[in-house]
């Protein structure tokens, strides 16, 4: 390299490009080694248009965000998706809000049209990669996050990097048996956590309660405010569950930390001393050892932030291999 | 180092000595780098006669079976308990069946009688490690061994090592909740997988059956053989829990293998059916993925195994950093 062109080198901003593809909305952002968010762009997802359409807006997402930094480094492009990811060939598979993607070679299609490499990434765990890097998990090598949304979703980080299992379908905190004859699941099992404590769950707790049509899971959140005894049960039943999952949890990992995040953390004040009460009974392992169990604090940005860590994290292990 | 020296290093079989501490016997074994087994000793465990006999009947069988040795170069010793133990202090932690070593810095005790590095390391994570090593689990790098004895252990092997949890309490697959109102069991929780899967489970359900006074888990295994229709019901009900924590387990780590060992072993015609077709009904990663479930193949040598690797294991990890 000559001399000119070093100081130039040198002088780059490196940036990687994280995307999150969620059922309503696609965001990709430019996020520099540091953390430093540098540019971060919205479009609605428009699932109905086809695969094709998702996959040019995809594509057009990443392609806007790069032209702004065309003198810089990319580091590279992580992309977080609902689904399993099969690592081997980046196909979708048993994805509810993505059902267009799903037998298509994802991965191949998206890095053909920008000729350049991407890593695509399960969005729960791109969440909890997020939050080890720049969120409530700095510092922590070791930790499993729990996204409550309408669904329940995890991602485990071992050793400081993503718990894949050997197809990369690992953590799948939501599938949980919390109840062996609970309610039923898409999964084929009874009783997953994600039947007893997503908002989903908690809305078909109101109806089963007679609370009143087509609560949602924010009404029931209100009338919990108010003091209305129904409601607080609701987030009572949830929090327990969600204590049977984490007991189990901590029993098999005994990891310094647990997070939970997603659209159903503001009931934390009703949900969650029923589940520590859980935890502390079911979890001899909790009660001696120092178990943080927190809310995380990137909310929905941590999706952003782990997909766009995933290339920097690819190129450390590059370096020491 | 002078020629000679040189020549006698090179030629020194490298050994490491593996203890198996269990509540009967104390056990202890010199096996070489390629596994193979040179030397082996057992002792009833005395522990009626306290704390101190109990570390020098350790002692004792370890300084015998170096004596035999004593030319070749010791990698190291490492020894199998049952309990937790915690990692930076070397003390064991809620061992029903140890009771007398339990808030005593044992490693300690050890290595300065001995005058000799030990690792110490739970007897089911030392069993996972054996059958990593030389068992069902060669050439896989990640793993889950339940052991059915008296009680239920387990340990997971990630990336061909112990998953230890920060404190080195993780791997406790007895203690998944397989059924939130359950049988009670020691450690606070309720409905844990060895109250409903043990061979004290089994013995228990026996009693609830009127089954007959004072069965043994082979017993129960005897009626079943002969077509017993209560006993059958048994092994139905125990397969049934297994199967709802391995479906949790495979969720939630999508590892390619999982080994059952331990006395009720031999029960596995009669419970495996139950409990691969609650596995198959509860996880839609194991309909997914080619997840094996099967009988480990070291049997009660592999605790053994287990911790005469750890030192060779210890050995490599330091020449790595």
């Amino acid at each position: 390299m000559q001399g000119t062109n070093l100081l130039r080198y040198l002088h780059m901003t490196e940036y990687s490009i994280g995307v999150d593809l969620g059922g309503t909305n696609l965001r990709a952002a430019a996020i520099d080694k540091e953390g430093k968010l540098l540019d971060k762009i919205s479009v609605e997802t428009n699932l109905g248009a086809g695969r094709d359409a998702v996959i040019n807006d995809i594509v057009s997402s990443i392609s806007s965000v790069r032209s702004k930094f065309a003198g810089q480094r990319l580091a590279g492009v992580g992309i977080g998706v609902p689904g399993f990811i099969i690592l081997e060939t980046g196909y979708i598979l048993g994805s509810n809000n993505l059902p267009e993607l799903e037998g298509f070679p994802v991965r191949d299609a998206i890095e053909q049209r920008l000729g350049t490499p991407i890593i695509l990434e399960n969005d729960a765990n791109a969440a909890a990669m997020g939050e080890k890097w720049m969120g409530a998990g700095r510092g922590v090598e070791d930790l499993v996050l729990m996204t409550l949304g309408t669904g329940i979703g995890g991602g485990i980080i071992s050793h400081g990097r993503v718990l894949h299992g050997f197809r990369g379908m690992a953590g799948e905190i939501g599938h949980i048996t919390v109840n062996p004859t609970g309610n039923p699941c898409g999964c084929g099992n009874y009783g997953c956590l994600e039947k007893h404590a997503s908002a989903t769950a908690v809305e078909s707790m109101a109806m089963v309660m007679s609370l009143g049509d087509n609560l949602t899971s924010r009404d029931i959140f209100d009338l919990a405010v108010k003091g209305h005894p129904k409601a607080l049960m609701i987030w009572i039943s949830m929090g327990r569950a969600l204590g049977i999952a984490l007991a189990t949890l901590i029993n098999l990992f005994n990891y310094p930390l647990f997070l939970l995040s997603g659209g159903q953390l503001p009931a934390w004040d009703f949900f969650a001393p029923a589940m520590l009460e859980e935890v502390k009974q079911r979890s001899f392992t909790f009660r001696n050892a120092d178990t943080r169990i927190e809310k995380a604090t990137l909310g929905s940005e941590a999706g952003l932030y782990g997909a766009a860590y995933l290339p920097f994290q690819a190129q450390e292990q590059h370096k020491e291999s």
